[in-house]
């Protein structure tokens, strides 16, 4: 029988054209005008589930995009792992900040990536990393060495905050049941610093609109005269951090998880390069929280960022206006205990308070989801351990995303079941920017390692 | 021989009917897709200034957009009135808040305007109020009224900063020699409140840029740890202004005029309610800076806005990015003895001291131009005075405008003239923003007053 290594070799052009094939198409669920291609998308990851093995492979319909679900049972006496990954991509503007289109896709080295990366949008968020899940399964049915039980779940609306994979789940938990589930949608610290993402940060994120006058004004007539939404909205933004980069919404930290001294050193020993860092961004200096290093700031604790601001004139040249109406999109990433509903609750009210004469303020929360949390010393998380050290020859280091899986904390609530989460992707594959990549070398590697991920679950559920 | 009022009551419509086909042509010089349009609009103009009975009309090419000149020089030991004005509009967007396409003209009635205004861009900035000048010049020519020598100097390039008028003007003073400048690109207090502008704003335009990490970065796995270029470039701008609504650029005030108790007094004088100018913007409460009234804070006092803004993911839906770069447009308005190019030097060394670590900050001044205050005791103010009492029955009242026309304080420096401005357009005209309009009894009610100008300037002139 065939070695996963072998087999990898034998098909590698194979994995990679498919790969490529399925990061042409624009599967942008944020716009609605690219609708056609996130269903197109949805089809081509059905066949490829089918391709790969799974009984049962149904687009299954919601009210937004479909859920890709597929499984394949060979005995119920044994553990079933419920595979989760998602076809739809972030918006790829700024386009003009991109070496080549976002969906066509191009191989080309780098520093960190001497066997080459794929260029395109979704290449390691998520399509690459689902992919592997897909590839590897292919390989374990055609050589019989599927050890368990398996269910695939591909949702089209994970950047846009999975609202319909919630009711799904909740409407199916039977259809569902697992003993693990198995997600790679993080990253590993490097490619020979293999690492297991134990905690994920929650999400609260809202859009906000200053209205001021009821139309726009000519800057030289009333300027000086009326409140000016987007001065208006400068000030309200900027008042949410104090001084020392401290949130200032009441309330805002009541609930947020301290750590402990011995759990950050335990974290400060994952290796860190702030140089390397500084000089991979052309930044002169890092910028935060005070009293926490770079690494604690972008994991344990919460965040507030503007991802978006606009109003007024902004073409070429000169207008001198004042707008009547001024936006942002505003999301702030949360830690375990923070319950983002409730935090979205805090901001609206309290940045509606903050409103100075003059204006009206509206917030709309977009979405959100709670973070989440993992512990080390499940059957999972040692499985896991044990294909790392299998497939990289070292023990993977336990680690903390700034990311945010929303659904993840739902499925431990509905489904009562551990989420493992198995990243692949490097954090400067320029995830949800412009020139993302994923190597090529780390796309072969998942591959190779999720069989083994297979193996020792099943082997330590005994 | 005709009387102008018998003459407007036979052209009215070929006058309502050219204006609208002037306006038709989209002349946005801000914006250079529109080239073709600025420049066609020049041939329009040169062709009236022809029909109107001018002489030597000529298109006199600069480095940017074409200066229309045309005179007629009757005797040389007459006075000379010097006629400006720009045929080049305002980029109308946003286009989504016009009730009509704007280079569509259509005369509607309004609450303030029950013979109807034509609303379309330029209607009264500034295509409008020069128009009449060149119909009174067609009665006055036609009828052999002409009581003067006149020259008129149409630009292309008023609301982009008249850059290469100033040029033209420093080259062609001989050319130019004239008496008194005339210029209708402002407003009157109301239909029944005449009123003669002796005072407008200078302006300082500038655009800001703040670059933060080199690509857009995810929220999640950079968000809390890196400079945000939004966050910080609205920590920026809110930090312009202080608590009082004073401007915190050091140096910013140091040469402000300030009008004694009497002069303010005098303004305080001209009608106006605080509960319709806050009604006619649906706002609550006008904002400004403390101590003064809101006529005082739109004319004598500078001001800073914020015109655009923008940067990060502003399309539909959620995007979970920091994005690398952030913009602003900010305009000042500046008044009598500010110097532009000093405000704008104080603005960027201040601008720029201010950023923090992290980010780097760029400031690119787009232009600007000097304040003006005119006496109201020369020849050309009482000739004025006596045109609009002859026509509207009332004294007119000298009041500052907000406004800036940069030009005007060039023109007393290079061609040693004062510039009278008979505004005939309201404030609630709807300049420089969606659906713009111009009153058609404005329209006539200037072409009607503007020959008794030349009249009553010519008699006070012997």
């Amino acid at each position: 029988m065939q070695s996963i290594q072998s087999y990898i070799k034998d098909n590698k052009d194979r994995f990679l054209g498919e790969l490529i094939d399925l990061l042409k198409i624009p599967s942008i669920s944020a716009d609605s005008a690219y609708k056609g291609d996130v269903l197109k998308t949805a089809e081509v990851i059905k066949t490829s589930l089918e391709n790969a093995g799974c009984d049962h492979v149904e687009i299954c319909k919601t009210e937004g995009y479909p859920i890709v679900y597929g499984e394949k049972i060979i005995n119920k006496n044994l553990p079933t792992i419920l595979v989760y990954g998602h076809y739809d991509v972030q918006p790829p503007d700024p386009l003009d900040l991109w070496n080549s289109p976002p969906f066509e896709p191009v191989i080309q080295k780098t520093e960190l990536h001497p066997e080459g990366a794929i260029f395109a949008r979704g290449a390691c968020d998520d399509k690459g990393q689902m992919y592997m899940h897909v590839k590897a399964m292919e390989f374990m049915t055609a050589n019989n060495e599927l050890p368990c039980n398996v269910k695939f779940m591909i949702e089209g609306e994970e950047e846009v905050g999975s609202v319909n994979l919630a009711k799904f789940v909740k409407a199916n938990r039977e259809k569902l049941t697992n003993d693990v589930i198995l997600i790679s949608d993080t990253g590993m610290i490097a490619p020979d610093v293999p690492s297991i993402t134990t905690g994920l940060r929650g999400l609260s994120y809202v859009e906000v609109e200053v209205t001021g006058p009821n139309r726009d004004l000519h800057s030289g007539l009333y300027g000086g005269a009326v409140a000016n939404p987007i001065n208006v909205l400068t000030k309200m933004i900027a008042s949410l951090h104090d001084d020392n980069n401290h949130i200032t919404i009441p309330g805002f930290y009541y609930k947020v998880e301290n750590l402990s001294d011995a759990e950050r050193a335990e974290m400060a020993k994952a290796p860190f390069s702030l140089e390397a860092y500084k000089k991979s961004l052309d930044i002169d200096a890092v910028y935060g929280e005070e009293g926490y290093t770079t690494n604690e700031r972008n994991s344990i604790r919460p965040t507030l960022d503007v991802n978006g601001i606009w109003g007024g004139y902004t073409g070429e040249g000169a207008k001198t206006v004042i707008a009547s109406k001024a936006y942002a999109k505003i999301s702030m990433r949360l830690v375990p205990n923070q319950d983002w509903e409730e935090i979205t609750e805090l901001f609206k009210t309290h940045f509606e308070s903050i409103a100075p004469k003059g204006v009206t303020v509206k917030v709309t929360p977009h979405h959100g989801g709670q973070g989440y949390v993992t512990p080390i010393d499940s059957v999972g998380y040692k499985a896991a351990s044990k294909a790392y050290e299998q497939t990289f020859g070292k023990t993977p280091i336990p680690q903390r995303s700034g990311g945010s899986i929303p659904i993840v904390s739902l499925f431990e609530q509905e489904l009562k079941s551990k989420t493992i989460l198995m990243g692949f992707g490097l954090d400067s594959d320029a995830i949800h920017s412009p020139n993302e990549h994923f190597g090529v070398w780390n796309y072969l590697k998942g591959i190779e390692t999720i069989p083994y991920f297979y193996k020792y679950f099943t082997e330590l559920s005994k």
